[in-house]
């Protein structure tokens, strides 16, 4: 008797799992913006039981699958307090449950959030690569790849609390905002550290640490006034994902009859005369074979990734989102997903990789585009990438002769159609990223062109992203494997012979490369000119160019010399950028300058000049 | 006494040049769309006379200008029958005199000419190097340069009556439409043989033969169902025009206090970055020493230049403008005029020279283009040039290995941004004009890679347009100079040894360009599908390059394989190409092909498939 009642308590019992294995969202909250919330509840045979909720809770929806072991529940959340409510399940005379589901309160102005903009400087990690803050789980049971620091794709231990631990370093360095990969849970077998195939999205990836983790990395950095970005993947799960091993709906995925791959060919998504054959390989073929292609055309599925995105935004407490392959996705429903998240939070902003190497078709993707309005589209999406001008930066510093097409001039045509994007000051601007060559290998450690480069994305419009270890000269060719360009931040584990988070453990010429891009970024933190001011640019002249920022409270100049040879600037030519100033403070060698007749400037140097 | 009577009757000539030098318009017609007529009056000190005229004719505005040798008379024409007017001059208690001027009946239908268009195809010449028809007028008494057939950059012979000469060549050969480079008198020292430095815009040069051979030679082209193309400078004149050197206003040019050239970047004209003194310096610097800049935003000068380029329209009776650096010209300036002639013409047609290697860029300057519009611009244009696409054929005959981005992925990606254009038909393709390098220049003689050019060019959408000599292979490199891509036809002078003329006459090579060349010449003239038809592109597969063009009558399916190898194409990816086409006739074989599981196509081959 004692085991029936115990057996009964299991049953009645409001987190009994005997029927339910997953709820997802696990909670929400009230006052959002949402007007309904979809639960996902799964459980062996689930579909069978009839669902009713307890006032003042009501369902508005319930949806079955042709998989039985899935219910999608349609609630009114907005209106409810935040508490706990009660779902009752029962099967048709037979057994019943009850499940509670609770709604928590809001964090004040959470709705309120303001995003990362062009006053940040955003630093991109690959966190199994740059520190590792707790060795003890650089493997987990539960997780097939275990930790293997000698393999250039294998997990090398990098975690969350290896970046807490660097915060004062980002902070130091003048960083204001991370954008760390991927973190949530990914079990493939063997490259899952860049974690682009998740296999849970409402976990962290215990190899990293804990949800908790998370939130306390988001609240470590608002403590340091910086910014936390979520790398989020509306395009595909991984293959371990438990959902994809147990489908809710044939339709979850975008399926062929046998495998197919992406095609890769984004331009599809607006070619006038495109074969539908090939559209619909490019936008529903698989990224790859480990990561199966998410239909956003499919209501539940889309529902699912809003409440995700929410979901972290609200728990962790997030400042931005970058879009993983956001160009790939099914156009219509990434748009959803993107108006789903910005209403929600207004101020909040989400950057998409949107990889293409025209400005029309990179513009096409941003908010409000007139370009995308040529077909009818409004992605929503704030940010977009310069890809255009990486492109130009990761070839130009080599040219250093003057000609029609060559050299900084590269530089100055990309920022001329800037009039075809909507927001020109919500364009992510970088020289290297996890998926490209390390500027440092392009150029082959010079550091007179790092330097060049580092000026122009650090002073021109939009947002600057770095890479980790840009700032000590890190290389990486990307010809020899991904890995290559991801290598381990020295000093990030423990017995590293080189630790390039100090002063004292950085080489000499590692130093040099973190001094200047230090006091870079410190000036331009401060510096509201170079977050919105205008920009006005000068046809570059014998490889230099030189371009001015402005408000109406200051003014910049910036030189940048890539010819080899020391030039000398004849300034009656920048009287419209120079207005009536005669001095200025030049910011990396700290010197006053009178700004009358001439200019010099020695080769392969830049000069950053706040006027007087 | 006879005498007095003598001299008092030239004072009262209606064509007394005593005071008048020169009236433009020399006539005009009535029952124009244009409201009023400006009459330029040039003579010395003309502007002391006071000017009046004889009812219907009424004087709207009388203009003075700082010249006293110019009166600006605006008279209501278009109210006025055909017929003779008279004006009166009279000098305040002093002489006086009277200048009829005539208003001719127009040509039937002359308002709804209609243009080129898809239809057809160009065939572009430089009239001093393809035939000299008239020994006689190869060097002339009036104008400085002679004839000099051995330099490279001297005048040739070339004229009017040599294009006359060779209609018939130019009928059988398939092409419907001549643009030949301009034909108005360029009195400049030397190089004169380019004519874009013009003297008199009223006048054809006597080198070339009368302002009669000019409607001649319109005429013998309306004979043979073919559309005559002007080449319009709205731009700049040429030194040695006679109003440059008695400039009406200060303000006719663009000047600046010395000296100062073009900087060519046209990119200034959308940069909302840019500079002032850039953009002026594009627009308003001289295109080279011997041509200076016309200044379009002063209304004299607009409307001088819309008048003149009406009546060579009416005059000759044109059938299409080609514009000159286009997007050179001041913006609103280049605007106002191209509409004003759309005006008057609605069916016209006319294409700007707008060398951008950016299809956004392009776009921009096409009628009620939606980039165009993002500025608030609308240029009127009707036609563009395909640049870029120009830009893809000049390099990927030579890049046969399939690769992410070369080969015949360039010319898909080309189309693909077709979505910018407001008017895909009303684009001009081309492989190769009077500036580029000569297509087999660039492809050393390959006669296979110029097919697959040829294929391309006259299957796609748009207005295909050679240029002379492309029909047999003519070579020529620009960095040899301009002379080099400009070389005289062979067998347009008398004695010259292999006349291309005739098939007999040419080499056994220039037989197999010519043959295959007219083959698709003859073939795209009747082919209402490739001159309207849309166009369905695939992603190119192992480099070979499939297309449709197709509409309710029918579809042709165009195959280019780049690769060097023997290809063969499973055919059930074309499915939605071929419909439920499973045979077709490929029209440069003539063979009949099934087209049921696979078709087979040799390295470097192209086929063009009529399906049935």
């Amino acid at each position: 008797m004692k085991r029936l009642i115990y057996l009964l308590a299991l049953i009645m019992s409001s987190n009994s799992f005997g029927q339910i294995e997953k709820i997802e969202p696990p909670f929400w909250w009230s006052d959002m913006h949402l007007e309904e919330l979809q639960i996902m509840v799964y459980g062996k045979n689930i579909s069978e039981y009839r669902v009713s909720a307890k006032a003042p809770m009501v369902i508005n929806n319930i949806r079955r699958t042709e998989n039985p072991n899935y219910l999608f529940i349609t609630v009114n959340s907005r209106e409810l307090k935040p508490g706990k409510y009660t779902l009752d399940f029962s099967m048709e005379g037979g057994e019943s449950f009850q499940q509670t589901y609770e709604l928590k309160g809001r964090e004040e102005n959470s709705a309120d959030r303001k995003g990362f903009d062009a006053s940040d400087v955003i630093y991109l990690i690959m966190p199994d690569r740059f520190a590792n803050g707790n060795p003890e789980n650089n493997s987990h049971p539960e997780m097939q790849e275990k930790a293997n620091r000698q393999e250039q794709g294998g997990r090398h231990g990098g975690d969350i609390q290896g970046v807490i631990d660097h915060l004062d370093y980002l902070n130091d360095l003048g960083v204001t905002a991370l954008w760390s990969t991927p973190l949530l849970a990914d079990d493939d077998p063997s490259y899952s550290y860049h974690t682009y195939a998740q296999s849970d999205v409402y976990k962290i990836d215990p190899r990293y640490g804990t949800n908790e983790d998370y939130r306390r990395l988001a609240d470590e950095m608002h403590k340091r006034d910086m910014k936390l970005i979520m790398d989020y993947v509306t395009n595909h799960w991984g293959a371990e994902h438990w959902m994809i091993k147990d489908l809710p709906t044939y339709d979850w995925l975008n399926q062929f009859p046998g495998y197919e791959n992406s095609n890769y060919r984004m331009t599809t998504q607006y070619d006038p005369h495109r074969s539908g054959r090939d559209f619909k390989y490019c936008v529903d073929g698989w990224f790859t074979g480990t990561m199966p292609d998410l239909n956003q055309g499919n209501p539940l599925v889309l529902n699912y990734l809003i409440q995700n995105a929410i979901w972290w935004i609200e728990y962790a407490g997030l400042d931005g989102f970058r879009v993983d392959t956001y160009s790939y996705n099914d156009k219509e429903g990434i748009a959803k997903w993107t108006k789903a998240i910005m209403d929600e939070y207004p101020s909040f902003n989400i950057v998409g990789e949107v990889w293409m190497h025209d400005q029309a078709q990179i513009a096409y993707w941003q908010k409000d585009s007139e370009i995308g309005a040529i077909q009818s589209y409004n992605s929503h999406l704030p940010s977009v990438m310069d890809f255009t001008l990486h492109d130009a930066i990761s070839v130009m510093f080599n040219e250093n002769e003057a000609s029609w097409d060559r050299g900084m001039i590269k530089a100055y045509e990309n920022f001329v159609n800037d009039f075809l994007y909507p927001d020109i000051n919500n364009i992510l601007v970088f020289a290297e990223n996890h998926d490209t060559n390390r500027l440092s290998e392009i150029y082959d450690g010079d550091i007179a062109k790092y330097k060049l480069a580092m000026t122009l994305i650090l002073t021109t419009r939009g947002i600057p992203q770095l890479y980790y270890g840009s700032e000590i000269g890190m290389r990486g060719n990307k010809s020899k494997g991904d890995g290559d360009i991801r290598r381990d931040f020295p000093g990030g584990w423990p017995g590293d012979a080189n630790n390039a988070f100090t002063a004292e453990g950085r080489t000499k010429l590692q130093n040099a490369y973190h001094s200047f891009t230090r006091k870079l970024l410190k000036y331009r933190k401060n510096s509201e000119v170079l977050h919105f001011g205008k920009l006005l640019q000068y046809l570059p002249d014998n490889n230099v160019y030189v371009y001015f920022r402005y408000n109406e409270k200051g003014r910049v100049m910036v030189v940048i010399n890539n010819s080899e040879e020391r030039q000398e600037l004849n300034l009656s030519r920048y009287s419209e950028g120079l207005k009536s100033h005669i001095s200025g403070t030049e910011i990396l060698s700290g010197k006053t300058l009178e700004l009358k007749d001439a200019l010099p400037i020695e080769g392969q140097t830049s000069m950053v000049i706040e006027l007087q």
